[in-house]
């Protein structure tokens, strides 16, 4: 009969047990099946994967198998993990949430639940760096911009940061920049306490100095007046209360001092908008519009400023420009702002932020549009003054004037606030914590009448007053809301937001802008350092089950045991795979993580006396944001050396430790290098540090090469972040959300982050450095799922296999291109740098030439440019199968002959398939046609084409235009009835 | 500040009330908005749309707005009809199943489950028609057409039909039609009742007569043996056993008759195969590849023959054939099979059938392929041998010698059977009820290791023996299956099933199939007759819910109250807006229920002591399954002309009444009419045929055109079908699945189905039409969720408004097209016939050439051929906006002229923009280019295209060619290997 190919390193062979569950991860999650290995290793001259491996990892970094392997981490098939996924849903407990706090229960609509955040072709693409075969995403980042700008009536929005309060740590750090000799930032009693918590740890490091109060108080103070760099409100505030602050901004102005104004989207189409009574940034959490509240994210959070402020804008700002044929067309403006460019320079390391969430807003209000907005915030509102007129009737007192979603109420006639908080418990409901006197109620889209009654019969029982019935409630005939304070101003009357409302045009919009966009359901996409890998439908299932996404991150933890059961599993599992002690999953992004670890290496020198230590080496190759990161710990950096052949200089860094050495505070490493090597010297380069009193952070953005093989605690680290969101299988969502939880030692385990809401870390913690307790919780699941349904095992095979799957490309590209590393035994590690040099010297072409020529052959670019100008770095992972890895090795042997024929001047240098590259339809389907290759060629230069072929929408971009001609905005009805 | 624009007719203000909710369905469900609708009623000159229905339906047939509004039909906002949906969910009881019976509980693969079962790129395309753009569910259909044959060493199969009680009665008529004079068909007692029911209807009509018995004893009855056309044995058997039938094949064909047996695919991976022992038509259901049991339905049913009977197969076929390019391309072959061409001669009436079911249980076997099937099958196997030992070591003693995956027990020593059944259900069980001393036990891909534990000791317990530990249970050293009945050969070796094994793999094949078809998320789909209105997110969610997908037909009525709820609920709306008594939801298609309508009338005439009566007048413009429906319940078809102007010939219709009183059954009519016309004279002809006896069996395809506004009851029928996948919201799946319910006045209620799994109807019900009493029990949740949504008053604004968009339509078309049909005010009903005629006469050009013209505006074009040869017919339904009717307008107007230039000489007759139509970019980008248009008038005709174009995939397919030289199944080896 027929032979069996089974997938995946561990299961060569069928299952040993009839009670073995055959619906195996591993064997979906790993491309490769055993024939294909096979004939992997046999082209590399191995008989084996393990005498691979050995040659692959540096012997004296190797782990033995006992920290990862199935009995440390059984592995759970995809049913089983369905099963154990609804066992911890089951102990959330789904309590109705008043709590608010800047955190609501979102009404997802059903079109854009099912397909945007359920949808393969939205979660799975990469950050729109290619903007060519990225138009879909890139537009409605600029929809989200849009609305943002329209909304808070500010000049230009970026396409989304990481939480409310860390955009707020940015606003004020953008403040201090703007006023470099004031050191005073005054924030509103107003402001989350989550808020003020982030910025206490990000002031810190910038030698802030936050100040509390009444802003305008504190404005009058005469000892500090003078010292002010900006000012933060919020607006609404947490306690519900609107106040104008038209005289505060002055009063700042007048300082030349900045106004940050911390806001809520939905209430800005009732009140005046923070543009019109002079803010200079506007921040907040979009994820009412919308997003669920997943036990604290992930959700978008925006930043928008005035025109002055653009181009100091942390996060990613996507412009319109125009391409080769003049053509209108999206992109990635104003790159050099951004950490990447500005390194230690920069005061911002934002990279991943959160690009399928602001989608998700961006669609919410897309098909709401203006009108539904306001009808919804106008019923929010109203549901918020039926209730105070009712409780105010049976005795309570709201401590608000003013108000839109959200009341104080002095509960103190009537008992303690505790006694009430567990008269709601009873009736499944939670309020907030505010004092022994005080609860808060806020009001979102998702509240019934029922609900309302629900809610409004705590209150009378708590008070022995008699039970309201819905027909006892009647409509509030007028707003609280002040003429002075009611916005008048138009919003969002761009076409995109007044046209596709019904749920047709809506699903054909979506669809649409998906179909423009390259993501993983099309072909690999080998972005070295990203690790691209499969993201499990098993693993994203139980995301949008009630049980996960409806929880509110400030719930009481006996309601939440699902989720802490989850997050205590998923820590200790990440602990043993790096081989430290203890975790924090509170940060939002690798990035975060960065700077997390620093805080908690400056806080572990401070315990021991030595706050003093301010030095944090860092290797030329890093990636930008570790030097970013150390400025934001208030380190500095000082740069060390790289040899030619990739690995670190060791003798520059022991000179600079030694120089540096009573106040060096860290160094921090990637490994294997992002080069793509595994260096033997990281535990040299270790022990130098420690040697000279500092710590090591280690960047595992390659965590995926290491698992079971080695790990950060071995190879000499102190401290690591993962990004979760490519070793761990979170979908790169186009651009975030992503996960960058760090394990430590277990010396520095005392001072992991706290929360005002997480009561549990200890004395030394850092504070917050994200707005919820466990960061991103929710997405937290895919990790977790990931994690538990490969197993000790299928994470090891997938380790190896990503190994093996990079040293076969690179083994296939090397007659072809100049791969620029690779260790004594020729092996690199789980990704390849090719280097391109030699074409720009030949004939002018450049890097960006292959990767836009890549696209016409279906292909997303690797990463390009980086770690090296002139290089690509090139990263196929675990889940693709030698087939796709061969299509993409035939195309950039193809394109190197189509190089060839320009160094040869068979093509011209100046118009040929690279610098023509990409080519859309249009351009094909034009009459004229006076280049000097066929259409064919340009459009299907390999057989396989004609049947599989993704097309760029737009032709290559002109960059410096964007830049010079900065839009940031969707078209309006004018522009729009011009085209 | 700005204008709001709400959506549906009967919000042009915002909510009335605070405690309304905001998440209207209608206002999400109806295109227009309230200026676009306002705009349309201009156009035709009408101030309201009272003015405009009065115009449009016939005053006589109106009825008062008492039957259908927001009283008698409530309507629930998207929320409330979710919080509705759960509360039915949580009625139904989660028992584990082991009932079997033909059905069982699928895995369906997390991939397939969220990127086709829940992806409307998959389920709301329209039969795959037109081949050009719909090549990725062509060739998913020719997978599963593929998976059959190999599975069945069948020569060929095809695309599916409802359930694999309807697949069997097909083969007994084919073997019936097969042998003209033989009116005897054996059914092995091994065969499952609800089969034997749905016999005993189908063989009613056909004078055949069904003997039950053991199949080979029967042969051997001389007074039966000559009469013998066929026989039909179940392989396994309903109770578990595994026979060799080749002698009895052997014997059945030297009778001249034909061997039927119906299988389980998943047994054939075990067992020889029924095409190795001489079947000629081999049935079954497929659903246990990975499609969930959803209380009955829907699923596919195969059908598969040897290679003489191909032409007599009922149901559509996928072939293979070419394009104009050369290029292979799939479409529908052999046509002229089917009942549209056949009329009343033909044989079987299926049309819509269960295209999405069969693609996701293609998809199962591609991810799958031959190993993991067989690696499923085995452990299925080996857990039913295990459970075998098990009881029969503790007194229990099963029936089986040779068996697959089911076992029939006699438990007569341990006491009663229904005491077993108690036992069970206190664990949470179904067992399979045979009799008193038996019970069936069936086993399926569902059952863990400690499911199987949980059932063991239900019969532990029950004999008082000591628990079963699963340690206790130990690997079957040997299969049960004799040699001589063992699969030794191969299947599925085409490459299709051997490659897409990793998830990634399988996403991106499921993706790229997709990508290939035109669906209701590109562009409308304007099919006349088939109503292809939005099919909601919120309606299409709790489908996949395990409560209402996991649920055995079998499964007893208390452990099912949710789904009997929501059945109720269903069924009397439907009363309401038909205006009859009594409800059916077991026809699984409109041409189902036509077939039960017919049998009901035939059940009645026959309770009155008139079976005589069996002649059927038909116009002849009725839709070909009318006559085919007729004909399989036994009646003569006379055919009724129609006037030139659309409307019937009264005078005919009561000549012919007249001239066949005396055995007169019934009449069939469209209403609105075929040809898109609410004749007046509907109200007359009824009562023509009354006054002769017989009774009005009235078509509901297009009872989108009536609701609220009149209804089957009063346009004088006694029955009508329902199509739930045209008025009432169900996707098409690309050809099914559909659901086609009949409502009967009060006087033919007690002829409704019965089933042997519903003990309910009364004693004169006619047996079951379905395997499962309630058809496809589950999708009637979609249209539950639409009535509930839109309420009794946006079901009305939506016949409204789809008549409003279908006279705009007209009005914008009818100075450019010959609009045949309108009644005496210019009015059109839903839908508009426009007739081509005169182009084919001035150039040659068919009514095929400005369809494949139409694919290059990106649009699926309207019904073609039919009711008339030469017409168009263009229904837009409710839910497409102005702007989309515009964008459709204009295309055709376009290709108007495109046509004038032809009429006129500019181009020539035989090389022009429609006869070469459609222009793949393939075509598009070809060097050669010596057409007498440019690439951009045939890519880009109008300017919109440029942004918003869906690109056929394969040029137009030679028809000719694929009959002549039929390949229905996929590429081998071989084949891809030439390529
Ligand atoms: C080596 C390295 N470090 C850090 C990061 C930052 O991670 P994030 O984008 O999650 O902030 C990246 C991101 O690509 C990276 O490649
Ligand atoms: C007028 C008419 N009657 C009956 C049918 C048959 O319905 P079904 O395809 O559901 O079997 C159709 C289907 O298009 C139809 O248009
Ligand atoms: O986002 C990256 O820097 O790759």
């Amino acid at each position: 009969t027929f032979f069996l190919h089974f997938r995946g390193l561990a299961s060569l062979k069928p299952p040993s047990s009839l009670f073995a569950p055959l619906d195996t991860f591993s064997e979906r999650h790993i491309g490769p099946d055993d024939a294909e290995t096979s004939k992997m290793l046999s082209q590399l001259g191995y008989e084996s994967i393990e005498a691979f491996v050995a040659d692959t990892v540096p012997p004296k970094v190797r782990v033995s198998t006992h920290s990862v392997n199935n009995k440390s981490i059984p592995s759970f098939s995809e049913s089983q993990l369905h099963a154990r996924a609804k066992e911890l849903a089951g102990l959330n407990k789904p309590f109705k949430s008043y709590i608010g706090m800047g955190y609501h229960c979102a009404v997802v609509p059903p079109v854009i639940l099912r397909n945007v955040m359920e949808n393969p072709a939205w979660y799975t693409p990469y950050t729109p760096y290619q903007p060519e075969i990225a138009q879909g995403r890139l537009e409605s980042l600029v929809n989200f911009q849009t609305m943002v700008a329209s909304l808070t009536a500010m000049d230009i929005a970026n396409a989304s940061l990481l939480d409310e309060a860390t955009a707020a740590a940015e606003g004020m750090v953008m403040s201090s920049v703007s006023a470099p000799k004031k050191k005073t930032f005054v924030v509103d009693s107003g402001v989350a306490p989550q808020t003020i918590a982030v910025l206490h740890t990000r002031a810190k490091g910038f030698g802030i100095r936050v100040v509390i109060g009444d802003a305008s108080s504190v404005l009058e103070d005469p000892k500090i007046r003078s010292d002010i760099c900006g000012v933060l409100v919020q607006y609404p505030d947490v306690n519900g209360n609107i106040k104008d602050f038209s005289p505060l901004a002055q009063a700042t102005h007048t300082l030349g001092a900045l106004v940050i104004c911390a806001t809520d989207l939905l209430s800005l189409t009732k009140i005046k908008a923070p543009g019109e009574w002079g803010a200079d940034v506007v921040v907040g959490n979009s994820a009412r519009f919308g997003v669920p509240a997943g036990y604290g994210g992930p959700h978008a959070a925006f930043f928008a400023v005035t025109d002055r402020l653009k181009r100091k804008m942390p996060g990613r700002l996507i412009g319109r420009s125009r391409d080769t044929q003049g053509n209108p067309a999206y992109r990635l403006s104003l790159q050099t702002r951004e950490q990447h460019i500005r390194r230690e320079k920069a005061t911002s390391n934002i990279c991943t932020s959160q690009a399928l969430l602001a989608n998700m807003a961006a669609m919410y209000a897309v098909y709401h549009g203006p009108a539904g907005l306001k009808r919804i915030a106008t019923k929010v509102h109203k549901f918020t003054q039926v209730f105070k007129a009712a409780v105010e009737s049976i005795g309570y007192k709201a401590l608000n004037g003013t108000f839109f979603d959200t009341l104080t109420l002095d509960v103190s006639a009537l008992g303690s606030a505790e006694a009430l908080h567990a008269q709601a418990a009873a009736a499944g409901i939670n309020l907030r914590r505010i004092d022994d006197n005080h609860v808060g109620v806020s009001f979102d889209e998702s509240v019934s009448p029922h609900d309302l009654v629900n809610l409004l019969n705590v209150f009378t029982t708590y008070a022995s007053a008699k039970a309201f019935k819905l027909s006892d409630l009647s409509e509030p005939e007028f707003t609280v809301i002040p003429p002075e304070l009611r916005r008048t101003s138009e919003y969002l009357p761009h076409p995109v937001f007044n046209k596709h409302h019904s749920e047709t045009e809506m699903l054909r919009y979506i669809h649409h802008l998906a179909g423009k966009d390259l993501s993983l359901v099309h072909s690999m996409i080998p972005l070295g350092s990203c690790t691209m890998k499969l993201n499990s439908t098993s693993s994203m299932i139980p995301l949008t089950w009630p049980e996960f996404s409806s929880v509110h991150p400030f719930a009481p933890y006996d309601q939440v045991k699902g989720y802490l059961q989850m997050i205590k599993e998923l820590e200790d599992d990440l602990c043993r795979i790096t081989g430290f002690h203890a975790a924090s999953l509170q940060p939002n992004s690798g990035a975060a993580g960065e700077y997390t670890g620093l805080c908690v290496i400056r806080a572990y020198h401070e315990s021991r006396g030595e706050s003093h230590r301010d030095v944090c080496l860092i290797p030329l190759s890093a990636h930008g944001t570790n030097p970013a990161s150390a400025t934001m710990a208030g380190l500095k950096v000082v740069s060390v050396k790289v040899h030619n052949d990739g690995n670190l200089d060791l003798e520059d860094l022991r000179a600079k430790a030694e120089k540096y050495k009573d106040n060096l505070a860290a160094f921090m490493i990637t490994y294997p290098s992002t080069f793509g090597v595994f260096e033997a010297g990281v535990l040299d380069a270790c022990q130098i540090i420690h040697d000279n009193g500092g710590q090591v952070y280690l960047d595992g953005a390659n965590l995926n090469a290491q698992i079971g093989l080695t790990n950060p605690a071995t190879c000499g680290g102190d401290v690591c972040h993962m990004n979760l969101h490519k070793t761990f299988a979170i979908p790169h969502g186009g651009g975030g959300p992503g996960v960058g939880p760090i394990c430590v030692a277990e010396h520095l385990a005392p001072f992991l982050p706290s929360h005002p809401a997480m009561p549990v870390r200890g004395e030394q913690s850092i504070e917050a450095v994200s707005a919820a307790p466990f960061g991103s919780a929710s997405i937290n699941l895919i990790s977790w799922a990931y994690i538990k349904m490969l197993g000790g095992q299928g994470l090891v095979d997938s380790s190896k296999m990503a190994l093996l799957n990079a040293n076969y490309m690179a083994n296939r590209l090397q007659g072809h291109y100049n791969l620029r590393y690779k260790n004594e035994n020729g092996r690199v590690a789980h990704e390849l740098l090719i280097d391109l040099a030699e074409f720009d010297k030949a004939a002018g072409l450049k890097v960006t030439d292959f990767a836009k020529r890549l696209q016409d052959y279906g292909f997303h670019p690797p990463t390009c440019s980086w770690p090296i100008q002139t290089c690509m770095l090139i990263e196929p992972t675990e889940s693709e199968t030698l087939e796709e890895l061969d299509r993409f090795c035939d195309a950039m042997i193809e394109i190197r002959k189509e190089a060839g024929d320009i160094i040869y001047g068979k093509q011209p240098k100046d118009n040929n398939l690279l610098k023509n590259a990409p080519h859309t339809i249009s351009a094909i389907a034009s009459s004229e046609w006076n280049r000097p290759y066929t259409r064919e060629q340009a459009a299907y230069p390999l057989p396989w084409l004609r049947e599989r072929k993704f097309w760029p929408t737009v032709s290559r971009i002109d960059d410096a235009y964007g830049d010079l001609n900065l839009i940031c905005d969707c078209p309006s009805v004018e522009e729009l009835a011009q085209h």
